[in-house]
């Protein structure tokens, strides 16, 4: 398949022409004002997730231009090709079907080994929360390996086994595992070492100091106190572990928590929960394979992605979830996103003339609010916000989720409707001082407005709802990544470093600096130095 | 005082020309080939903390044009005028004192409120310590009030006190406070009410719902298991609380973990050691106050923050902190230098002409490796980055900390260095397909380089280093802010959410959308809809 480069299209040279004439100036208020059927018109019913898509800078004609460029660099070929196998992740010669890993029975491909491996996953889960003698779960690994069980286990504690405690260690930093040991009990504690080639090096580091850990403490019995998800069995094995769950090259690490290395996730939500997890990112997988675009929610948020990145210039996002549960979902996503398109070159090589990853960032709301709000609100940059409501609490009390909905609610309208000076002017503000001109206060308490947002509405944190909104964020970034012309799914990146860091170990030991650029040598002394 | 503004200046004019001439095409690689003395020349020996600023797209020209640019804004003069208690805070007519709070006995103004106050909430706190009946710490508190605590605690965790455990809890979304109150003994439990103003709504609503639980759960001496860090001690006393301690309104949120707002550190780390945090801190507040400017660390990157926010244009900055502990120190930022200085207005109110505030953001290292440092390599935007080094480890396990410290240097180092398409060329790659064109496949493994960094080196993660770092940090902020000339210390832009929060909540309760704009009113509707 061939699909010209989306700088190229005729749809882009159409935005172009409408930025300049429409984009640049939009104002949402006004948009607003002429239209009272704009929320219904920029609204999207997907599966478990309602987004409000009218609060952001686009009117009927961007959308029709920004469905043009996705019809004319093939989105639909490239994404039915994707779902049914073909080599999408080309430079490594890989398909990329985290989707598989969530098709009912019988209905995927690959499905017998993704069924077999789900189901003793599951058992194996059902038996460790049954097991009385089990009081701690560590999960030990990193990236991928790491930040999915990690984000969604708190997400869901509503759902979550009650004696078990999670922790995640991740970090080769002692001092990320060494405070996790100090609570543990070895005759209490299973340990998940996850990586999939059993050989990175963090993970590894850490693995080894908890077996040592584990054989000090008087503890004998590996074989049941630990388990791995990876797929060289037989390194594992070699360690002393006999539990082993597999996956494979066509599940990137940062689309994996739906395989093995979910198991923490499992174990803590248990077996039926999991399969909702998973079901909720099908019915995603499916409204994506599916709805046309003008009603598909990942692609009108990769489409509207492009629009703020390329044309109106914007650098980062904002990520903010009113559910405390989904405190590492910015984390998670961070590397969903900024690992899978943070990239320069297009499929074939070829340098991007355009901006492709934001920076996406952000701390659950109301804490933002009390924190970098401020700027969002007041600063020289237009940042996006994306609010995640979630309607039904899992507790009981509805005064204080009644307040956070008010909060949620708030923000985006304070975004775009701002405050005028004039308003400002006519109010008092209490801690402003007497003698301070009045005139420069309203000034300082004026909010240009028209700030765009997304508002993301969920019925209820659930498996299945968690499983959508993840599902739908994966399409998302595949959306824009794919307009883009980038391989989503690679990240030389990551490479160069770790090489480096291989080279300056042994340095750090010897003090040999040689050929070393003058900042490295120099800290390299630094860190060597006897203490002063 | 009055002072040019920065873009008015004649060496603002210079560093344009500069920028043009020098500056876009600076590269850094040919920078350290041409001076072997470049890492001296741009390190900097501040109090606990060494900065290594040679991978930055400087050179001494430039370096001489910033400091010419903090002469001709004043900077000098304007940080003596704060320091001195000038009311520097002029929208709210208020001084900015937090320096005062770390000034030794008799050194500061303010000081005998200040050490009054600091020596009732250490005996305090080293009561609490001694006692066994307590097992949990809660603090609850939102923002300024919760930030630095959250960050400090388990920065210090070598020196916590082991019987205890700290939570906090700000947000007012219910699925906070409810995971963390299931896992306590109401008899073993102290909970911090923080709030200057005792009115705060996350906070009170938080602090209500733990002392029904408490009172519900059969506890009844809440004069016990209940204090205050707050100014309104009639209404922490109308709530049932004995125990307060104050501050002033010279201490703003984002500045008051050395208050009465930092008890929980003092209960975590004991008198002693809160007390070396004040003095690293009070460390730096000297060498800010007197070293040379071309010396002065907090100064120097603040300039640094203005030549790459608006010459080279970046928008966001990472903070990498390659030390676990360290993990909330990005979200402690983020309120410290986006609610400072996201700001669009100059102090007299005109509008700036010129960027403010980065987007500032970050994990810890090697995590963020494996997340999003892939973007930080081969994306098409340059950000700097901020590595944290800490050379001697708080635990024993030397083999990580090697390999910790060798990814620190060695991400700084690609960043910097880049692989060239020739490089790539003549390696192998171990995952990549042998069927994708080598060329393109190379094209894929290049990495530009030229990308800038800074190192902040701590000889140990100690109270002392911890508050020099800290302070290092708020002293930056207010450079940067002060060259832009705006007002660093309130936060007006938090108002108008708060406003319209309040406004929809019974709009919430009853429904009533009139006068709403349509999202926000088809927001509302959807979330009082009975459940489908």
């Amino acid at each position: 398949m061939s699909f010209p480069r989306c700088e190229q299209t005729r749809a882009w040279a159409s935005l172009q022409g409408h930025f300049e004439a429409h984009g640049r100036g939009f104002d949402l208020r006004e948009a607003f004002a002429r239209d009272p059927g704009r929320f219904a018109a920029f609204g999207i019913d997907a599966p478990e997730v309602y987004a409000d898509l009218s609060k952001n800078l686009i009117d009927i004609a961007t959308r029709r231009f920004l469905l043009d460029l996705a019809r004319e660099c093939g989105l639909e070929a490239r994404r039915d090709a994707m779902l049914a196998g073909a080599e999408v992740n080309a430079t490594e010669g890989r398909p990329v079907l985290h989707t598989a890993l969530r098709a009912p029975r019988g209905a995927g491909p690959h499905g017998d080994e993704v069924h077999g491996v789900l189901d003793a996953m599951l058992a194996f889960a059902e038996r460790v929360r049954a097991d009385e003698g089990f009081t701690d779960v560590v999960n030990i690994g990193i990236g991928g390996s790491d930040l999915g069980p990690q984000m969604v286990v708190p997400a869901l504690d509503a759902c979550a086994h009650r004696r078990l405690r999670f922790h995640f260690v991740s970090n080769v930093d002692g001092h990320d595992i060494v405070p996790v040991l100090r609570g543990l009990d070895p005759r209490r504690t299973l340990f998940i070492i996850a990586s999939k080639t059993f050989t990175t090096q963090e993970t590894m580091a850490n693995a080894q100091v908890a077996r040592d850990w584990f054989l000090a403490q008087g503890g004998s019995d590996i074989a049941r106190h630990f388990a791995a998800t990876t797929t060289n069995v037989a390194a594992a094995a070699a360690f002393g572990i006999s539990t082993s769950f597999g996956f494979w090259d066509w599940v990137g690490g940062r689309y994996s928590l739906w395989s093995a290395i979910g198991l923490p996730i499992a174990i803590a939500i248990g077996a039926e929960h999991f399969r909702a997890l998973l079901a909720g990112a099908h019915a995603m997988d499916r409204h994506f394979a599916q709805a046309p675009l003008e009603h598909n929610l990942p692609v009108a948020l990769g489409l509207l992605d492009v629009w703020y990145r390329n044309f109106h210039g914007f650098g980062s996002r904002s990520v903010a979830p009113y559910h405390q549960g989904l405190r590492r979902l910015p984390a998670y996503l961070q590397q969903l996103e900024m690992e899978s398109n943070g990239k320069r070159v297009a499929m074939d090589g070829t340098p991007l003339s355009l901006a492709t990853s934001p920076v996406v960032w952000g701390e659950p709301g109301t804490n933002g609010q009390h924190a970098y709000f401020q700027m969002l609100h007041q600063g020289t940059d237009v940042i996006p916000v994306e609010f995640i409501a979630v309607k039904t609490p899992a507790h009981a009390h509805a005064d204080l989720h009644a307040k956070l909905l008010a909060n949620c609610l708030a923000q985006s309208q304070a975004l775009m409707l701002g405050k005028s000076t004039a308003q400002a002017l006519a109010e008092k503000a209490p801690t402003a001082s007497a003698s301070f001109d009045r005139a420069a206060l309203a000034s300082a308490r004026t909010f240009p407005g028209n700030r765009p947002s997304t508002t993301l509405l969920l019925e209820a944190l659930t498996p299945r709802s968690l499983g959508a909104l993840v599902a739908m964020y994966e399409h998302r970034v595949w959306t824009s990544g794919a307009l883009w012309g980038l391989n989503s799914f690679d990240q030389w990146g990551v490479e160069l470093g770790k090489a480096l860091a291989s080279a300056l170990l042994p340095r750090l030991a010897s003090g040999d600096v040689a050929g070393l650029d003058g900042s490295t040598a120099g800290l390299l002394q630094r860190l060597r130095a006897p203490a002063p």
